[in-house]
Formats: C-alpha cells, structure tokens, sequence
C-alpha cells in the first residue's frame, strides 16, 4: 500500500478522527477512553485521538456521557462515508445488516475500520479483508475475541516467530458463569442458566451463548490467524453446554477435572480441526482455575511453548480498551493485514472433524444385570477403544451410573462404540460423552 | 523519523538482513528459527527475514547450527557496523562492556535494534533511547521481560487505551523454582538453591536471580513503559528471597498463602514505588498457583481491569520466540519508541519507597514469660498497627514462635514496631516480616 502509507506519513502530526457508530456500554466505555484520557492517548500515539461523529438507534437515550462535541448521523453508513473520519469504529454487532452495510462503506470510502464484531467477521471476514486489501485500507478487530485480552496482538505480531502448534480458549464468560456456579453452588444448569439470565449476562438469543456460536466465532477469527487460513465459521464442530448435568460435574470433579465450554484448534495431518464444546480440563491447570465470567485464552507454538493469557472478556471497559488498542495502532502508523497476512494469500484449510485423538469421560446408565458391565467393555473394545479407569457408583432398583474414562480414541471411534450400546440392551438412554482435552 | 519511514517503505520488499551478536542459547535458537520457518517468516512480514553476518566468543564451538553462510565477525562492534546489515541483534548480555558498546556502534551506525539485554536496558535504557531517537533508529527489547511472553507488545501496544494501575510479576524462574522446591518438597532454602545451581539454573553470579537483580532490571523496564518514566532501576527497592525459610513457608500455607518473589510497580501520590520481595499472595490467585520456572506478569489499568500473561521466562525457543516478534515488527514496519513514548519526553519519577500500604505477615520468637504478647501488641499498637490475627504455634524451652498478620500498614511503621520489640526484651533475634500484596 505505498500511496496510503505515504499519506498516512504525511498526516503524522494530525489527529485521527473516528465515526464511532454504536453507543451500548462498548462505544459509551470508548467515548469515556477519548475524553479523559486525551492527552496520555496524544503522547503514546504521537497524535491526537478525536471523535467526529457519531450514530446509534436513538439519539434521545442518556448515556451519562456528553456527546454535544460531535456530530450525529441516524445513519451507520452515511457515518461510515464523512469526509471528516479515518477511522469507521463498528460497534453495533450483528452478523449482517447495518454492521455490514456499514463496515463495506468505510471500506469503500477509504476508511480504516476498527471493530468488536466477532459475528461480522466469523461469517465474512475473508471477503471483507479482500476489499480492504484492495482499497488499502485495514479492519482491525482486537475486541471481538476474549474483550480486553490483547490477544489478536499476542498471536499476529508477539507469537509471529512461532508455528502455532495449537490455540485453546474458554471465551464466552456466561458460559463459564453458568459452569461454575453449577460446580460452586451446586445448582442445575437451568437455575444457573435462569441467573445468569437475570444478571443480564446472556444474549438476547441465549443460544449464541450456551449453544457455543459466539464462542465459535473467536474461535474461528483466531484459527485463521494462527494457521494462515481463510476463516471458516462453518467449520467448527459446535456443541453447547446444555446438556451438562450437576452429576457430571460433580464426577469430573471427583476425578480431578472441571468441565469447561473450551474452544480448541490446530492443524492435524488431516486438516484444520476447530471445535467449541465441553471438554474436562486438570483442576490444577490455568484453565481449570479459571472461575466466573473470565476469558482465558491458550496459545502454543513451536518456539515459545505455552502462553497463557487471562482476563476480562467482556464489559464496558475492557472491551473499550481493546478497541482503544486498535485506534492507537492504526494512530501510531500501525498497518497489519487484517488475519497477519495478506488476504487474498490465504489459502481455504481443509476440515478436519474429530481428527486429533483424546481420552474420553462416558458416563452411561447400565442395566443392572450380570454380565452387563462385560458387553459394555466389549463394545468399546470392538471399537478399538481401551479402557483406562471404570467404576460404578451408585445404584438405584434397576439400573447403575458407571463413569468410564477411556484411553486415547477419536470420536469416531467413540461414536461406534456407542451405537454398539445399543445393540447390548444393558445401557439405559443416551451415553454422556465428554472429551478430556490435554492442556 | 519522515526521512527513516520513506527508506523503510522503499525498502519493504527487500529482506530484511540481521546481524547477530550472541551464540548462546538464544542466539542458536534464532538461527534455529529463521532457519526452518524462512517461507512462514516472510508470508508474516511481507518480506524475508535473513541472517548477513554473526559474532561469538568462539568461532569453533560446536552449537548444532549450520553457521556456514553467515559471515564472521570477530568483533561484535564491526558486526553492528556492517554495511550489509539493517538490524543488530544484540544477545550477548552485560550491562556494559561490548554489549553496550556495539548497541550504540549499531546505532550511530544507523542501525535497528533488538535486544534480549535486561541489564543493559535497565541501566542505561534512556540514554540509549534517546540516542536511537535522534538517529532514526528503534531499540525493541521484548525478550527481556519474561522470556517469551509478549509483555512489553501487550502493555505498549495490548493496552495503550488504559491508565496503568498497576504492573506485578514473577519474572526470575529460578527463583520460583527454589520456592516451589522448598514448599513441595520441603526442602531448605540453600537444598533448593543447590538444585537449582545443579541444573545450571543459576547466573554466573546468583545474587543476579536470588539477590532478586535480574528481576529488578525487568521491573523497571515495564514501569517505564506503564508510567511513562524513566527507566530507573536504581529507584527499585530489592530484597532477595535468601531469608525466606521453610518455616515461613509453612505458616504461610497455612493461611492459605503462597511465597512468590513479586516485582510490583504503582504510581502512587507521592510517586512511583517500584519493588522487588517476597510477598505473600493468596494460593489461589493466578501468581499464588505459578509453579516452578514459569514467568507470570500481571497488568492493571484503569479500563481493562486486570490481564494475566503467563509463559516460559527463560530458554532458548521462549526466548528467540519474542526477538523474533521484535524483528518481523520491524520488517512490517511497526516503529515505536523504545519505551512507547519519546524518550526525550520521558520525565524522571519521583521514587516513592514503601508508601503503599498493606498487611504483613510477622513472625518472632517470644520469650517465655506472662505478658511478653501484651508487650508485642503493644508496640505494635504504638506503631499504629492493628493486628488481623495472631497465633502461638510452637514451643521451646525459654521461647515460643509468634505469627501475627497485621492490618494494611506502612513498611515505616512496621520497622517503627520492630525497633519497638526490640525496647520490650521479650523478643528473641530480627523478626521476619513479609508483605501481603493483594493480588
């Protein structure tokens, strides 16, 4: 981009001008950023930092910050297309619609675009960072993944030097909210759910949460980045926490684990494996520990091993913060291909489901009869899979829980074994199935 | 920098041509890295990365490196004046002597800069920003700061939108390796030291990692960058951890606390405290469950609240991994001041020693006779210290060991009460007092 990267120089000493459209708690912590900490933004910035104009669904709402100083525009895209912006900041959320809109006509009109919209670049961030290669311009997206985590930072540019061997993370707080206050309080995962719901904790369709979607989305934004690839949403195997039950639990915990909704990807000799699901963690591991609404994100590579990055994933001021590190980049002459590398280089990965082999934790309803215990291992050994500790532990006329954890297997695998279950007669219902992720 | 920025932009599609100065383990494990990642390096950095010229003590030590391509330099001044060169990769160590001498050969040389150098930067890290300022030229020191967790991007750049609160870590791997042996194994201070000197865990001088330096230097660093100060490492009041005794360690658990070696840097009204000691952190928190030689950094600020970064601090990959970070910055053409700020408009800070109050954590040995406690407590009292909790644990003949935990107090007052016990005669030897940090 040598035409922009020249204009860009010669604006040095002017200050960046943002349209900031979208006033929630994000765009109000952002606001409150700018205006009390201007002059410590000048001076690691090298410039100034202003507000042109702004948008938001209403104009009339208090938002106990004053925006008398600036413009305002009904409309996202008429924002997005002022002559007196450089920076579109996209803070409305929502996969299409004005976000999309909006964000294509910064682009367009020869924006810089900075945005938490995990959802908007999940689904069309291959094309979207296309069109900004080719108009010169960036999207940059540091607060869409684990809020005020730099994270994106930490893969592109402080992990550049490694091969990413592996990225996990627990990126949906209301999840891990309503996880540990299962295991704390001992609650059902609908009462938990039902809190959760009265904190104001979920989204207004609470599947995007508990169902691991947006979860997903920072799953994919980050597997793209860290493997080179296109992103590709449609390819993480999705399973949400809802069929958690207080008994498991409570039987991971008693064998040293914690159920965690934990996002994990990395390239296998099959392809890119993506998945969102419960996984038992070590209770002693970083991610075990990690309680409440907090994000943690795990990083591997090759050269550097293990980094563990924790902290708030989201609210007012740390996602605010994150798109405050975005503005500041783009001010300080930063300029980053939006997934690290150019976009039109990036290459399709190929999916590989249930690739990577895992032990297993199987908790099954077995009939309580002689020799039943027998077809159930019997099973698991037609399908190639050992057995690594097994107990039965309670009881009640008819019929006993039995935990198994199994040996290394994959999900295949484990799915085979399953169906032939069924064919035993001696298990009640479905099988419980949870995959211990080694972390 | 116009003029430097112009002949960068030139110059980005032309590789990027390293010197290195250092053969050590991190030197051999950059080689190792540009080496094997050549095509994923320049797909990062829009350009390739490569090695024109090296320099070592010894030319023929077998180090496991094909170096044959490489030029040599037996003199790492001439190397950091090659013409061929456009980075001085500077792993030598020392903080003066030819590590200082060919950084700044480097950079009247108009060369950039990266170092893995704690001591160098931490000593003489201003003036030699300042000339790198007024040469155009970038010193990047992210593998001085905790191996390869990427600190130095994440609190410049992560979290430039904040007003830093607060900057903790455990940052000398040795030494938290010698206080999880004594607490896991139950091992004396000088058995886990002597293990630790076994493994080749130690300085050459180990005062450097137990003396509690190295960490310091890293310390001053980060305060620098968060406060927008000076480095001064000479402000950072250090107290090593060869007084802490299993005996300490024990009560400590007991109440639920771990020993860590904890670096913590605030601006507080009276100025910035900097300090490197033992504290007590509560074993539950992500610092109290750091095991072994792993490096923690926490970073608080005003908006994102607080962000845990944890990761290998030391060794060949880690340590590569994060000059390897500095030097595809670079190559993309990221070019911050060396501190995130100008350095000629750095100020100096004021040092504030000990003005943050807290709770500590005292033992002493009393002597056996009727009101010997009232006397402690008293002196205490007249000190302005209140007592949280106290206990009598053990038993000798003439004396009996003391715990008491005080309520947030200052370092003055505290040493104010323990020149009191000694007026009251009942206490035996220098009592151990150990800060709380609230974590």
């Amino acid at each position: 981009m040598p035409d922009t990267a020249k204009s860009d120089a010669a604006n040095a000493a002017a200050p960046l001008r943002l349209g900031i459209a979208g006033l929630g708690t994000v765009g109000t912590g952002l606001v409150q950023i700018i205006q009390t900490h201007g002059d410590l933004m000048t001076a690691r910035a090298g410039r100034g930092v202003t507000i042109s104009a702004v948008s938001a669904r209403s104009r009339d709402k208090d938002r106990g910050i004053d925006l008398s100083a600036y413009d305002w525009e009904d409309d996202a895209v008429a924002l997005a297309q002022r002559d007196d912006i450089d920076v579109f900041v996209e803070l409305m959320g929502g996969s299409d619609g004005p976000a999309k809109d909006a964000t294509e006509a910064a682009i367009a009109a020869g924006k810089d675009v900075v945005t938490a919209n995990k959802a908007l670049l999940a689904l069309h961030g291959q094309a979207l960072s296309v069109a900004a290669e080719e108009a010169g311009r960036l999207i940059r997206f540091e607060a869409a993944v684990a809020g005020g985590i730099p994270v994106i930072k930490a893969l592109t540019e402080g992990l550049a030097g490694n091969e990413i061997t592996r990225v996990m993370g627990v990126m949906n707080g209301t999840c891990n909210y309503i996880l540990t206050r299962m295991e704390n309080a001992g609650l059902t995962y609908q009462q938990a759910f039902d809190e959760a719901d009265g904190l104001g904790y979920l989204e207004a369709d609470p599947n995007l949460d508990v169902g691991g979607i947006d979860a997903g989305h920072k799953l994919a934004l980050l597997a793209a980045i860290a493997f080179g690839t296109q992103v590709d949403f449609d390819a993480v195997e999705l399973e949400g926490i809802g069929a958690i039950t207080i008994e498991d639990i409570t039987q991971a915990a008693d064998m040293g684990y914690k159920i965690k909704l934990l996002g994990v990807a990395q390239m296998t000799g099959r392809g890119l494996e993506q998945r969102m699901s419960p996984c038992l963690v070590p209770d002693t591991s970083p991610l075990g520990q990690l309680q409440g609404g907090t994000n943690m994100v795990v990083l591997e590579g090759d050269a550097v091993g293990q980094i563990v990055l924790r902290g708030a994933g989201a609210g007012s001021g740390p996602t605010a913060s994150a798109v405050m590190a975005d503005i500041i980049d783009i001010a300080r002459g930063l300029r980053l291909p939006t997934f690290g590398q150019p976009a039109k280089g990036l290459r399709a990965a190929r999916a590989a489901r249930a690739a990577v082999p895992a032990p297993y934790y199987l908790r099954l309803q077995l009939v309580d009869k002689p020799g039943a215990l027998a077809k159930v291992a019997g099973a698991l050994g037609e399908a190639g899979i050992s057995i690594d500790r097994m107990r039965q532990y309670g009881h009640d006329d008819t019929s006993a829980p039995v935990l198994i954890v199994t040996h290394k297997t994959t999900r295949m695998a484990l799915d085979e074994a399953i169906e032939g279950f069924g064919k035993t007669r001696v298990v009640h219902g479905t099988p419980v199935a949870i995959r211990i992720e080694a972390v």
